[in-house]
């Protein structure tokens, strides 16, 4: 039997790991640490820091590093994210028979949660249908949605209210979301925001968050739009590669007050 | 200069604490640890257990419980609320300045991710207005929603969809949110998915997420909505409180497909 565990590792500052995830990657007899070419070269640089820094000197992992297949860039977008998926599956697969025959622990190091806005849940499970038994754990990591809120010092939703998470595409194409307030914007390759009336909209922008280059910005979306499309541009050129997320909100709080009613539940209700 | 921390400590298993999250409570002066009613001593109880097994022996932290205000059930909801974080935060400013006269450090442990259907940044906020000089941080801690997805092992999101982070008042009232396949519920007081046609959707349920009493089930929510409510029931009785979310996703794969296009993003995008 294999024990494959996704471990959650938050967004580069090695205090965001939890416990657990320290624990999990100790108790690993292997861990696979992939290579994703130059222009990622930083996400690689944390991970191989977050072994040196987490590892106890007499834990006995084996730390493996590959090269992760590259995404074929075809037209049809659904085949090659699926063969893609398919293809690191596959990889993942040689090197758990090459280095465990059969039986051991793996671990996986997912840059934030394994649960938002990532694959390797769903290149697991090709895994365990590859005919290799596998058992899977997730140990839940800090997302940069949870950075970003931290590091403004913001609740992500308001009183009661929902809010929506989304991609950058979406939020281009169908524009402001209907029944929200609240919108989290992330894989947005730039300026999705420009398409929505910002008047009334707040945004709290942050790129690399948890990280020493972390830049945050806030501030009434008619007034740091353009700073914000600035600056990510400047750190792209400057950074090479940038990840960047953002909370928007629409002031109306009178809204909100009508449609809070009595007898409701304020906050998580401990 | 007070220096103020709202710490994220997971949901009840201390291995869910982050680093950052040990760290800041190490370096705290004062913990102030609310006491919230005989129903709920089970979590005054988990903070007291995080503290003992997380404070350094000869960490200097003063940890002071108190009496947290009891929130008056009159009719209007947003008046009490306004009034309870009021007397909240009063009782704060007082612990604070008897216990540190004026300058130090104090930490309070959050629940889940102070971010998230929490109010203690708006009753900090309101601690800043007081009058005393109060420098906030906020360090992130993992929320329930990611240890039901982690516990289930499923991703929040489906490939490159939106999802959306709703109450269980919400989806009483106004039904499955437009726009999304995805719907998270916290603060359900019982059974708000019963107004949902269960036609084509799945939930993944979680009680107590992350402590030894975890209760998880998941199904077609026609097949197990009944036995979930008896589940609930039960554990409400056994406990004397409860605590759970769901994620609720529309099996509608083929619309998810055609909605996909060239040159998306498929994930985080490292």
């Amino acid at each position: 039997m294999i024990e494959l565990s996704l471990i959650g590792i938050g967004t580069g500052n090695p205090d965001q790991v939890t416990l657990a995830a320290v624990r999990a990657l100790n108790e690993a007899d292997l861990i696979l640490l992939p290579r994703k070419g130059e222009a990622k070269a930083d996400l690689v640089d944390l991970r191989r820091m977050l072994c040196q820094s987490l590892l106890e000197p007499e834990a006995p992992v084996n730390v493996v590093e590959f090269d992760l297949p590259v995404r074929d860039r075809r037209d049809d977008y659904l085949a090659t994210v699926d063969d893609w998926h398919d293809a690191i599956s596959a990889v993942w697969g040689e090197l758990i028979d090459r280095h465990l025959s059969g039986s051991g622990r793996v671990a996986l190091m997912i840059w934030g949660d394994p649960s938002l806005y990532d694959s390797s849940l769903r290149i697991a499970g090709r895994l365990q249908s590859s005919g290799r038994s596998i058992n899977l754990t997730v140990v839940p990591g800090i997302t940069s949605l949870q950075v970003l809120t931290a590091e403004h010092r913001i609740p992500l939703n308001s009183l009661a209210e929902p809010v929506q998470i989304t991609t950058g595409r979406r939020l281009r194409e169908d524009g402001w979301p209907g029944g929200v307030n609240a919108v989290a914007v992330m894989l947005d390759g730039g300026g999705a925001f420009t398409v929505i009336s910002s008047e009334d909209v707040y945004i709290w922008w942050g790129a690399y968050l948890g990280m020493d280059k972390q830049c945050l910005i806030e501030g009434r979306l008619a007034d740091v739009a353009d700073r914000i499309l600035e600056r990510r541009a400047e750190l792209r050129r400057q950074h090479g590669w940038i990840m960047d997320i953002y909370l928007l909100k629409r002031d109306n709080a009178l809204v909100s007050v009508q449609s809070v009613r009595s007898g409701d539940v304020p906050d998580k209700g401990e």
